[in-house]
């Protein structure tokens, strides 16, 4: 059994990929760590036109519908990947559950999470330190919590949670609020649950069992002050899911996949890509979904013309 | 007062720009011929990811729904444009509703239908003669029809038609139905209503106040043959309605105009474009979703640099 394409990852890219692909009968996998993908971790969703505040898992449940509506197969828990091209005109994929061969791939793995690093954060990850806020702000009803990173994420994190927690301190790295919704900022601004703390980064994280303070240091004089916390989110970036693809496609220095955006090709005849884990400049779920139909039709007229 | 952005369309472009450029606080105004663009002449719509089988109406008040709700202004009745470079930093939009001034300007006009250019064509229109299938296909209850063009539109047409009239031809100037839609092409081969003519072209179009019959061409013999019609459909193509444009931004030989599909950005600075206008390979409601957020926060992008 050869596949037509198979679908790496199941975020928005993904599976509107998948539903092109599958509407235009090509014989499909998907292959993902999980169904969603980060969209499932956004609280409130109010960008994603003809959706207007759809929560993110509602989100997700939706676009899950209506690929599996359409009978599309999708193979959950895998982990590793790595792509071999195994003759002229066929990839073979090995996964942590099993190899595939298939005539085109249609890369969709989206980003990770940065992790923090600094003295004390790994003992704590899972006692106390998050990096879904969606996932566990209810589960810090009534506590103290700190937000480290005040970009798009962190905004969006602290603005969730001031519905559950006491209080929410943010950190921030620079002198300001920055990002692309005012809207957002406004609302942290005049929200009194929450402390903003401009020009500052985390210098140590502490605790027993579980998290009970932060230290963070300001970049203007260097003091350092402890803050009593009982829950850390980390919101200070991503990483591209892309490392099984070094020596194989064109990747920028972020690591993302270098695409062309009229089609979602790669540096690689025969392996697509859209979403998150590409070059395209803006991260947003509408963009991604667009951009994985791209890459399906590419991928169909590519097959085409073999 | 100076706009930050003149959004010109309101179909799914122009719509998905205005939530992006409206959630980042510009000051926007859109100005359209009418809302949906040709998003609301499809009749059922299954993959814009989220919302399987969508009627194309209401798709489009879902999409008016959430603009209007986050208070973007849009001026309907939008017949002439022209452009002005009016100083260095922005540009007059003249219109047959008044003039405007802005910053910056995302073009999403989208395209139009190509008129059926043969002998009693003219005289029809609006005499049997539709160029909207979803509009007036139930006007045609129990009758004959054709659809002239068989690529994706024609097809999508003659599934719409042959559920309200008693028998479909459909004119395809190939010799087998092409396009990428392999489900609606099975679902024209099984029907017994739809009668598929390979290798024509519809020579004149007969009648007396309305049309009675259309004569059609074989391309093998040259033989013309005569049915009798009461309905004739055209989906014979599109043009992209950047007539205004010429001079102002580089096209292709469509006309489509040429943009930067990271950005959306066209050759001339400060104005963008995303869309069934752009030369973007693919129409399609999601990726032009998709284009216009693109737009919108290459624009934003834009205006923060001045």
């Amino acid at each position: 059994m050869i596949y037509d394409s198979i679908i790496l990852g199941a975020g928005p890219a993904g599976l509107s990929a998948a539903v092109y692909a599958k509407r235009l009968k090509l014989k499909i996998f998907v292959l993902s760590r999980d169904v969603g993908g980060q969209a499932i971790e956004a609280y409130k969703i109010d960008n994603y036109l003809g959706m207007p505040g759809v929560l993110g898992v509602e989100l997700v449940e939706k676009f899950s519908q209506h690929v599996k509506n359409l009978g599309v197969e999708i193979k959950e828990g895998i982990k590793e990947i790595s792509i071999l091209p195994s003759s002229q005109n066929s990839f073979g994929v090995k996964t942590n559950s099993g190899e595939f061969e298939t005539k085109s791939i249609i890369i969709a793995t989206g980003k990770g999470y940065r992790h923090l690093d600094v003295l004390g954060a790994e003992k704590f990850e899972g006692k106390g330190i998050s990096y879904c806020t969606t996932c566990d702000a209810p589960l810090f009803s009534g506590k103290i919590v700190a937000v480290v990173g005040a970009g798009d994420a962190g905004q969006d994190a602290a603005c969730q949670l001031k519905e559950y927690a006491s209080k929410v301190y943010l950190i921030n790295k620079y002198d300001n609020l920055r990002g692309d919704d005012q809207r957002i900022q406004d609302e942290i601004r005049n929200s009194e649950k929450i402390e903003l703390i401009n020009n500052a980064k985390v210098a140590e994280v502490k605790g027993d069992k579980f998290v009970s303070s932060l230290v963070y240091q300001s970049f203007k004089n260097n003091e350092q002050k402890e803050i009593a916390i009982q829950g850390i989110f980390v919101e200070i970036g991503s990483v591209p899911n892309s490392d099984f693809l070094r020596n194989l496609v064109d990747l920028n220095e972020k690591g993302e996949i270098i695409i062309d955006h009229k089609t979602g090709a790669t540096s690689k005849p025969g392996i697509f890509a859209a979403g998150d884990v590409t070059d395209v400049p803006e991260k947003q779920i509408i963009i991604a979904a667009g951009d994985g139909a791209k890459a399906a039709l590419a991928a169909y007229q590519y097959l085409k013309s073999k």
